[in-house]
């Protein structure tokens, strides 16, 4: 397929799985990955373990149900672990997987970068609001 | 608010912004980047510019209104530009401005570090699923 109005591909932006294309498996990742919770709970479990109800009040604003939805996607993509505690009473523990640790030091870089453009970024959108 | 359940912070984590505020402005654009459409939109224009038509070929399974929101919000925060132009007929071409190919920079490590990792996170969901 050549399309005249793509530019010409680069050999440094060939993927060995193509996220452009529909039905491509690693699309579902990403948008696991950086889906409104995703991005949050994997940005917190950066800084270490938490159990749910703490990762819930990190995460401000997620419900008990979709923060429960986001740490089984992320667990079935082995970017999560989930561990029970042999505690009385025995507690849960969710933690990044090693490939979860490398996804989410991507991620809070983007974070990273976006949170100290954000002086750029509001003026962006009152000029944009003000046309 | 000091949350014992909490890891201790760590100065490298502080940021100016706070995306993990429901209020905070960052998340709000952390959530246009790296939603369904931006991610890729953003993903695309960092191959170099595109006018509509073509980069919603590019973006497989985007719908018009939904490319046209996403470029609208992504211009809105200063990451993409809209250029007409004067051609006969007109024609719209949209690239990313020099913040937006920062973003699109961390983005695309991004979505190269989950690609070449597809193996392993295919791995994980089979095991998960055979649960």
């Amino acid at each position: 397929m050549t399309d005249p109005d793509l530019p010409a591909s680069e050999p440094g932006l060939a993927f060995a799985a193509d996220v452009f294309e529909r039905a491509c498996a690693s699309r579902e990742v990403i948008q696991t990955v950086t889906g409104r919770w995703g991005t949050l709970a994997l940005a917190a479990l950066a800084e270490g373990p938490y159990r749910f109800s703490a990762l819930r009040r990190r995460v401000d604003g997620v419900s008990e149900r979709m923060l429960s939805q986001t740490l089984q996607a992320l667990e079935r993509d082995g970017l999560v672990d989930r561990a029970v505690l042999t505690t009385i009473p025995p507690k849960v523990e969710y933690s990044l997987t090693d490939l979860g640790a490398e996804v989410a030091a991507q991620l809070t870089g983007l974070i990273h970068l976006v949170e100290t453009r954000m002086p750029a970024i509001t003026e962006a959108q009152a000029d944009y609001d003000a046309r």
